[in-house]
């Protein structure tokens, strides 16, 4: 059986694994997700990426949205309003806060949140090995201006929800990765992989934070498999989210080359970029990763199966060279 | 300016707090509530009797069920079942769970659960001064039959919600009374009483738990203040709820003068009993508790408010007297 490891961060990776299912409807796929975003609020262990992930693949997942339960309720955030309680911009449904209550009672009675996240996985059935990139505590903090004129670091969340990444990001801190540990599985996955894919998910806030954490870069690195990655960028811009901005923030130019580069043929043997940037594909070649043109829009479940289809043969070409 | 104290248990003593204000609309009335109904599910710190009476004062209240929120929903809850997390007979509402929420984020910060019922009640506006019998925790436990035959003790609510009062209850354990210190304010509001009222409450294990707290009883005894109960017993059975079979476990019998010899005229100098029960005013008299038959049904607000009259009534009775 084809062992396939994918690094995810929400939405983009969620969409992209329920393409690569039916891609490869045989492959054994474990997930490596980051759970960077997470963040503590009223009293709740909420993990966005992990859940995404598993709703989507579970069908539990709010479609248009990409996030979220479907048919979701918000009684429980109207209520903490009423109550005047801080912070009211997280939108926590009430679906979803059983989840956040399942999760934070095991957490609390002892459990890592690897085993956590696979019991949760036992209602959803994802059809993937789910595993957070650490069972450790790591979050991503955002650089941003202060009111004194000085810097201030906020969670991610505060950053992207609260703040709409509409501030200037300065810098990114996974702040706690230096001391975590992989999860249990996260690199014997990595080493017994067939194929390791980066789908289109951040290259910083997502896959670079689960690459932050020590051991984790080294077992891509130095992986037998083939290493295949999607641009996040399509002409210069993110399909969603705020790649370009958190690009910015660490230095990178919000261009696909300069992301393939960043990651660098140190982890990366493949890259695909979508049409519009084919003029990237001999600069990335050039910089010893190999790289092809194809359609980059997960607009539906079946463009997302042809996405990982591509990402798939590219790692057999890769393979055989 | 009078001063009230009333020693009140969920529904019965929150619809007759409702009745009591417009009765004594100048008074200061302290409701002292009942905490041994208090459990905690799924993480969350609930207080049943203190939201009852906050609810209702407050107007928040499921006016037909008499308990939970007005306009529920049970999203969290069929969640939590999809999960297969126990239990799931206790009904938790999405919007009564903010309540929850907000006050175990509270108590897990430090702030003590007067305080904490307090700033609920900044919110709800309740019109009364709203205080937990004590800070500490007590639990109302039930000793009932243990499959091997022999005897085991079972949280109140899994008593009362999830077995429906319908096996035979052996005994009543105030867990943690011993130790348990009355809540700030309790023993001074009844020393500086005008009146003291036990409201149609279980005299049990809402009344009974309350004078259960070291102090508390001696501090209803030795008051100034004439004390006076409402009978939760009418022509033997109680309006709503369980007395009679939590009366039957402690050794009193399930007629309404039992129930003020239970008492006993050191707690009480006036017992309203209901017409139907009239033959009990010379016995409960004899007791050397002043007696009067009125109507005892709270069909509506008016009729709690009379009902509330009557007891100032009686009070002041015993006051002259």
């Amino acid at each position: 059986m084809r062992r396939i490891v994918v690094l995810a961060g929400g939405i983009g990776g969620a969409r992209f694994l329920r393409g690569l299912r039916p891609a490869a409807p045989d492959a054994e796929i474990t997930v490596i997700g980051n759970t960077g975003d997470d963040i503590h609020l009223f009293g709740l262990k909420i993990c966005p990426d992990l859940d995404t992930v598993m709703y989507t693949l579970g069908g539990g997942i709010h479609e248009e949205q990409g996030w979220g339960r479907a048919d979701e309720s918000f009684a429980v955030r109207e209520e903490l309003a009423a109550y005047g309680v801080e912070p009211t911009w997280f939108g926590l449904g009430d679906r979803d806060i059983a989840t956040h209550i399942v999760r934070t009672q095991m957490l609390g009675a002892g459990y890592p949140l690897s085993a956590v996240t696979e019991a949760l996985c036992a209602r959803w059935q994802p059809g993937v090995k789910l595993l957070p990139m650490t069972d450790d505590r790591v979050e991503t903090h955002v650089v941003i201006d202060a009111p004194d004129g000085g810097r201030r670091a906020v969670h991610f969340q505060e950053y992207w929800v609260r703040l709409r990444a509409a501030v200037p990001a300065h810098g990114i801190v996974p702040v706690g990765a230096e001391t975590a540990a992989p999860a249990p599985g996260v690199l014997q996955a990595l080493a017994e992989a067939d194929v390791i894919l980066f789908p289109p998910s951040n290259p910083v806030v997502s896959i670079g934070t689960i690459l932050s954490v020590p051991g984790i870069r080294e077992a891509v690195a130095g992986a037998a498999a083939p290493v295949v990655g999607l641009s996040p960028l399509i002409g210069g811009a993110p399909v969603r989210g705020m790649a370009d901005k958190v690009l910015a923030a660490i230095g990178v130019a919000a261009d696909t080359a300069a992301v393939a580069r960043h990651y660098g043929p140190e982890l990366l043997d493949g890259w695909l970029v979508a049409p519009q940037d084919a003029d990237a594909v001999p600069e990335v070649e050039k910089a010893g990763i190999r790289c092809r043109a194809v359609p980059l829009l997960m607009s539906d479940r079946q463009a997302a199966t042809a996405m990982a289809g591509q990402a798939l043969e590219l790692a057999e070409e890769v393979r055989a060279a």
